[in-house]
């Protein structure tokens, strides 16, 4: 089973690297940029077939490693 | 118009994050967690409603700034 991870920073959090991306795009001459916002993408592999338990074990292991949920939002999908 | 781009390390580029994190994780007692890909996940709010030219401009941007498109691989969805 494969897991796909998306972590991004919450909405009233100040995402300084968006920010920093959206200044050089609009050096670069792209200036329709609005605002950019900047998160991970991760991609695991689980040895399960058991959707359910995998579920619950990625949900584990977003709030203990792969997110700080202070500060940032995940979801997940399975496949 | 909103575009979301993925960016992700080729696959035979070493993902040393992710390796980083797949032994985190196993640490922690994940042991089902196999191979582990990270990479970036952007959301950029363009100032535009002509798609096809928004297409140009996302591709043009990851070319020239959100990817390396000598170790990394990119793709974008509109909307």
């Amino acid at each position: 089973m494969k897991a796909t991870v998306y972590v991004t920073i919450k909405q009233n959090v100040l995402d300084v690297q968006g920010t920093a991306v959206q200044g050089a795009l609009h050096s670069m001459g792209f200036d329709e940029v609005g605002k950019v916002r900047i998160g991970k993408y991760l991609e695991l592999e689980l040895d399960t077939t058991d959707k359910a338990e995998a579920e619950a074990r990625v949900k584990a292991m977003c709030e203990k490693l792969l997110a700080n949920t202070v500060i940032e939002d995940y979801r997940y999908e399975l496949a």
